[in-house]
């Protein structure tokens, strides 16, 4: 029925060409958000689907959208991206593969002059990464109305603090008319993605059907004891430190009694002398679980061992919340679209989770969406040695290509 | 018996005017080792001593010796000090208080035109702190044969790494040609000095008589996992910061279960990203004890429960020995002799213990030793608020002239 040919191998020789944006001297990638390699990687981009017949618009948070006119003109536009930046020790394919993957299906229609009935947006989300801006997914996240847009725009470079998001746009040159909110009417959203972790390879299976994501809770906790020599005695401690170790621990005891996942990270301490009991400890922690109600069930057993915690240690301790998404189903019938281009390309494929954060979990909040991943070796990722196979990419491609046609309508 | 007239007036003037040098604009003192502020308090000791008939000795790590001639000059010098640094944050009597006491001994010999039978040494120990060169009290340690001379003079700066503890002292005029080692032959060493803790204060007792010193040990704990991203599996988790959790509550637990003290401080964490599991996890780590067997059984406790928490968590832990001495008893006739000065000066006293590092606790090893504690409000010091009332003052003085004198066979 459908007679579009992608090409592997034009996909795979746009992720090299796009690889030597911001390339590091050990084979990775250094492409932080808004910065010189970005906006490269950004005209790189604009230039190739501009010559497939692509039109552009970038909002007023630097998010690129290529649209491929669909035969109604007026159909909502089935999108399908990622993102360009990386984290500063990055690898060749987390991002650029969903956003490539996607101007591939262009350039196919392109190559074979046809149009799907509905529009096809390829869309490059800003600071997907959030190493330079915290958070991650700031773009996309106030583009779905989760965030103020004067926060994204607002938030300070990590690196130097003298900069904004807004400044560095600017900078850029990269900051758009665009209306954010606009991206709340696609029909749907795809978005493909090395799985970052090694579930795919160890089992041989080139293609992983995203049911659906984990909902994460990030805060950072702050516990205040009472400075104190540490030759005081025992008795009467308020220790910041041993209060904090319990909550790691139960942070860790709760993941897995409730079958998710909870991490503590970024501990820092006052006083930070070898003759002081420490009074006060900072640490970063997220709790994911890929159920809503269970996610909610941990925050509140976590509450509950603060408040056992507190009393005993006579410590206090403070939760500041640091972001998150709750938990989001990917729309079935973009999930079974791509199952059926799977099997009809012959390719294995299973279910499963992600429990990563990608743009995908902010639109599902509001745009039918569907997440689709292909192994990647060792599940390494966010470093220079990431990699995966031709093969795989090829996957990929054979599985989403034809799913997103389908939902655009299919040919015209 | 005994007819010399302590006076409590000047040694409460001499510490007023000793807290000048380095005075902050809080209160406090800021007198870091070998700094300026200290090479000054130094002159000032040297000046008020020589005016009262001490001769001078500076050893080639910068201990201060002054000694008031006996009326036999073969003998073994009794000799009294602490020390005149501070931390940068600290107050006007840890330290000082117990140099002055001594200054003060000879001062009335010297206003009587009287000798003892020995001489008598007011002792001024190099880098007692510890907060510019690492370890606190190496002078003392190093005099007593317990460190190396080398290891002493190379101490880095600590706020300064481009400088060694032997650069400053060569830069502050006050490098010596005397033999640390001398000190060895002392008769006997007193040390008095403010307790720094709540137990005098709270129980109304002007006299602490300190019976013996915790032993402490002193590591740095490196806890080696496996760096991975937070959204991976807790099963299979090999996370630094979780397992250093454990740690902590060990040394916790094993210090209460044996009636010891242990605290965990310093800790610090790689990679430091909220995204990331922990795999690398340093902290210090003290451990002390009155009784000597009991601290080694807290070491072996720790021993064992860092073997268990290896196999079960599949972490490397090394242990880095960071200094420390034994438990010390003091010596039971100079105790005896404060016994009696006190009763006899109608002084409520009480014997203690001091869980906290003082050079006495160096001497002790080699030579025989007693500290006395005087009262400090609110338990309060390495503070600028550290203060006590001229009464305490006077009680400690009341109490350790008489014992020097005594000590350092009488009235000649």
């Amino acid at each position: 029925m459908m007679s579009i040919a992608f090409s592997a191998e034009r996909l795979w020789d746009s992720l090299a060409t796009m690889a030597r944006i911001g390339a590091r001297e050990d084979g990775g990638v250094n492409r932080l958000a808004l910065g010189t390699a970005d906006a490269e990687a950004r005209r790189l981009l604009r230039d190739w689907a501009l010559a497939a017949g692509c039109s552009m618009e970038v909002d007023r948070l630097g998010s690129m959208y290529l649209t491929y006119p669909g035969a109604e003109p007026g159909r909502a536009p089935v999108a399908v991206g990622s993102h360009l930046d990386s984290v500063p020790t990055g690898g060749k394919y987390d991002g650029p593969y969903g956003v490539l993957l996607g101007l591939e299906v262009v350039r196919a229609l392109h190559a074979a002059g046809r149009r799907t009935t509905a529009p096809i947006c390829v869309v490059n989300w800003s600071n997907e990464e959030g190493s330079r801006f915290t958070p991650a997914m700031s773009a996309s996240e106030a583009a779905m109305g989760f965030r103020e847009e004067a926060s994204v725009l607002g938030a300070p470079d990590n690196f130097d603090a003298s900069v904004t998001f807004g400044q560095a746009l600017a900078a850029s040159g990269w900051a758009g008319s665009a209306e954010p909110a606009a991206a709340r009417r696609f029909a749907a959203y795809f978005e493909a993605h090395i799985e970052q972790g090694p579930i795919l390879e160890r089992e041989g299976i080139p293609v992983g059907i995203v049911t659906h994501g984990h909902g994460v809770v990030h805060v950072d906790v702050v516990v205040t004891g009472e400075n104190g020599h540490v030759g005081a005695p025992m008795a009467g401690r308020r220790d910041a430190l041993a209060a904090a170790s319990e909550l790691v621990l139960a942070l860790e005891r709760i993941a897995i009694g409730s079958g998710g996942l909870a991490t503590a990270t970024r501990l820092t301490l006052q006083p930070d002398a070898r003759g002081n009991i420490p009074s006060l400890v900072r640490f970063a922690a997220s709790l994911r679980h890929g159920e809503q109600a269970a996610l909610d069930g941990m925050c509140a057993a976590f509450d509950g061992f603060i408040a056992e915690l507190t009393a005993r240690r006579g410590v206090s301790v403070a939760i500041e919340p640091r972001g998150g998404y709750p938990s989001v189903r990917f729309a079935a019938p973009l999930l079974d679209a791509m199952r059926r281009a799977a099997g009809a390309a012959g390719l294995a494929h299973r279910d499963m989770a992600t429990p990563i954060g990608h743009d995908a979990l902010h639109l599902g909040r509001v745009v039918p969406s569907a997440m689709l991943f292909i192994p990647c070796h060792g599940g390494l990722s966010h470093n220079p040695a990431e990699s995966i196979t031709p093969a795989w990419s090829a996957a990929g491609l054979a599985t989403m290509g034809p799913a997103v046609i389908e939902t655009a309508g299919g040919l015209a």
